[in-house]
């Protein structure tokens, strides 16, 4: 049975601008890989509603389970919330369980609610909250969407919390050998191997170092022996 | 006016997989934004044809500009350049101008020329080329599409040729300031400084630090007089 699928939005000007570099897709991918889900698809929009809304809405007819990272704090630019609840046509407003959270965290450090912090307690009608140990105001789950913050220490907390719920498929093992060759010459039986072996997947990253070009060779697949098989067959025509 | 559009498709499973983190977005976003190009979405999908060709149909419809990064080598996974011909019912195959300048290359370093290096050649009809000073094979370019490769100093090389021959904006200006208060407090006075300011985009990105909320307030915009009012008037609101 092939493993379920999940796609990844990433919503922020903040990465398309260069101005950072994203460190959720990296956690998430890993992570999704060890649960045996396969990531298809990730998509990086800016803070846009139309943008942010079709995208939600393409990715969550298209694949099992969406992942979105970005959008859900106090400020004027989060706008994820109430673009998940246009998606799909649900009612959001401030929601009693999770002001509740955010009014006894700031009770007990001594802030005070405000319209702003009361933002993040704006959540779609039909959600259910994502825990957030580590700042309190949570996420959410619509549907097959989970929208989570994107701070990296919160994105990682989030997923943590989420991933044990999802069925996942059996996890992706994979075997790579690095040979110090130029793809030109790796192809050829490269090729023919990964027609010999077409329930795995065989990719060859190429790299150049020194001056000197060379691949890594990477065979994924879910049965340990059948990669052992063909990493013995690869490592046979790349005698060292 | 405003600036031009772009978008970027990065093709290949290695990425998805968790295995390797992408390098070219990063560089990419910050390049596009000194040459007042926005970066508007970025697409990862996987060695799968029907994704690339959808993807590729799709940006290039929406974007004035697209790239891709990733899958124009000799091996079997790399099947960019055919999903390209067939994104625009173009016909490809090995074309003489790409032959000579890997068969000059490869005569130079005693290499002979095989059935997976002629696979480098494998161009569409209509494109035309995209130097590569690093490893000699060709990008290329259809219609407004620049079909680069994924090794990160290749790409960075494509781009660099790619960029000078494209129709910029006003490159885009930002400013940061630091404040160490939570979100919840900056949220307000910040925006409604967005609402004064239409024409710039306010950012809020927070962070923790040693157990200390905080974030980094960046203003983009065009004209430096109008950012630098805008920053002062943020200041007044956050003394220090």
């Amino acid at each position: 049975m092939p493993n379920p699928t999940a796609a990844m939005l990433v919503i922020g000007d903040e990465i398309l601008s260069g101005r950072t570099r994203d460190a959720n897709m990296y956690h998430l991918a890993g992570q999704l890989t060890e649960a045996g889900i396969d990531l298809v698809e990730v998509r990086f929009v800016s803070d846009d509603a139309p943008a942010i809304i079709a995208a939600v809405k393409s990715l969550s007819a298209a694949f099992d389970t969406v992942f979105t990272s970005g959008g859900i704090g106090p400020t004027h630019d989060d706008i994820t919330a109430d673009c998940i609840a246009a998606a799909f046509d649900d009612h959001i407003d401030v929601r009693d369980d999770a002001r509740a959270l955010l009014q006894a965290h700031y009770d007990k450090n001594g802030h005070e609610m405000n319209d702003a912090r009361l933002r993040m307690a704006r959540i779609p009608d039909s959600a259910t909250l994502i825990d957030n140990p580590v700042s309190i105001a949570p996420g959410f789950t619509v549907r097959n969407v989970h929208v989570m913050a994107g701070v990296p220490s919160v994105f990682q907390a989030m997923v943590a919390t989420v991933l044990p719920t999802l069925t996942g498929g059996a996890p992706l093992i994979s075997e790579t050998l690095r040979i110090d060759r130029g793809e030109g010459d790796i192809a050829g039986p490269l090729g023919k191997l990964a027609d010999e072996f077409s329930d795995l997947s065989i990719g060859s990253y190429p790299f150049q170092k020194d001056g000197k070009y060379g691949a890594n060779i990477v065979i994924r697949g879910q049965d340990p022996a059948i990669i052992a098989s063909a990493m013995s067959k690869l490592k046979a025509a790349f005698p060292v």
